[in-house]
């Protein structure tokens, strides 16, 4: 018979809890994932599962199923739990189903593969989890070729980065690097640079995106650092007419990569 | 002596209190507003205080002092209380040295002031507090005439929603309206009609924004309903290329009508 997981101090809960911390998670070198939607996502996406606790009484039953008959075709360890442990595990206010356990992927710009022409969305220093996933989620609607985050303050995959995503930094192409390293990859891809920066003089709709080009925002709190003031790097404007005099980053993302797509599918008609 | 309030059970803490519930908001006609920074923008969009709870131990000192010099110039009373108060009066996480209460503002749309050449953006039935603040944010920094809220399932006065928007929710051109109503009232303004919709079949770049136009967003779930499918309203589709194949209410809001203001300044220079 299959053994139910009812007890708080089994070790495989207290090491799953321990992931809710960065320290935890840095320590361990793993992940935790909540959620059929995210699991699926992330198998998509090649990562592969230590173990899955699984509770039958929550969830979309047609996704968990999904995700069982994925998780029968690898070596992931499924843990069935009970109800007060799954809700103990999961992060947050929902009660997934699924809570997956991984090793950590590691993102390095030099396994970033790159098509010819490439449309790559750099975000530096971007303070919230959840601005850094819905950036990755928009910039995976446009079709951007790649997200790299440079000097990243978050966890990549801190769960409110992955919620907040869709789950598409599991499937997304994603570099994580220091902003000289960035700077130093684009400039070896020859990679076309653009910053959004409030002081800069130039409209984004002035420029020409066609080519390969890098589209980098700062933190909405302190902007960009100076490595992006170089002279290889166009500074551009987005404007904000309002009263607030600012937009999200994920909006920022979407207003300059669909300007990007819009001036590449023109290229394309003619 | 200025009496500092420190009683959880002085009537109005308790008052207060009951606001952070819709059902209390409804009840008693009036909002609550958290923070110096939204402070500011109600006063900016004309929102009369009726009281503002306030200790001076949490917050920013200038913004506070600019927010109690504005007060100073209006009937509203100032009511000076304990650290233990204002935690419990304040909202979420945060504590903010000012939180304040207001009659409900209303928002027709038959007040709504409309320039010559407007630029409307309608949600309807979006889902989140948040995505409605974050979009009508979007909406303020692209410079659109007006935010219509129609058949809205939140309220639009939910300190998430305030939150959400920078405080823009008291300072741009709003209106709340049936869905219904707010289709009679764009055709009897004469106002072009686009609705983003996932089977529609001619691209957002392939249409005319230089006119009066009102675009459509309807919920991230269950899309826009059957009133938007009109004769006189053309379907636009903003193409989504990734896995995760949707993009945030306020990342489709920010290219769509940034697109519109594309068209509309290259106009401008000819």
């Amino acid at each position: 018979m299959e053994k139910i997981i009812s007890s708080p101090r089994n070790q495989h809960v207290t090491a799953a809890l321990r992931l809710r911390d960065r320290r935890g998670r840095d320590q361990q070198g793993r992940i935790i994932v909540d959620g059929a939607r995210e699991l699926l996502r992330a198998l998509q996406g090649g990562i592969e599962f230590l173990e899955v606790f699984y509770c039958s009484e929550f969830g979309d039953e047609r996704e968990c199923d999904q995700v069982i008959r994925a998780l029968a075709r690898t070596p992931t360890e499924i843990l069935t739990v009970t109800p007060e442990i799954i809700r103990r595990v999961a992060y947050g206010q929902r009660t997934p189903a699924l809570v997956g356990i991984a090793t950590r992927p590691t993102r390095r710009l030099k396994d970033l593969a790159l098509s010819a022409n490439p449309l790559v969305l750099v975000l530096e220093s971007v303070e919230k989890p959840g601005n850094v996933g819905a950036a990755i989620r928009t910039a995976d609607a446009a079709g951007a070729s790649a997200v790299i985050v440079a000097d990243g303050h978050t966890d990549l995959f801190n769960p409110n980065t992955s919620r907040a995503s869709l789950g598409t930094v599991f499937t997304h192409p994603l570099g994580e690097a220091s902003s000289q390293d960035t700077g130093t990859w684009l400039q070896e891809h020859g990679i076309k640079v653009f910053a959004a920066r409030v002081d800069a003089e130039q409209l984004y709709t002035d420029q020409d995106f066609t080519g390969p080009v890098a589209i980098v925002l700062g933190s909405e709190a302190s902007g960009l650092t100076p490595l992006w003031h170089a002279e290889d790097v166009t500074p551009i404007q987005l404007p904000m007419l309002g009263t607030a005099d600012s937009l999200n980053v994920s909006a920022a993302a979407a207003v300059l990569l669909y300007e990007a797509r819009r001036q590449r599918s023109v290229g394309e008609k003619t």
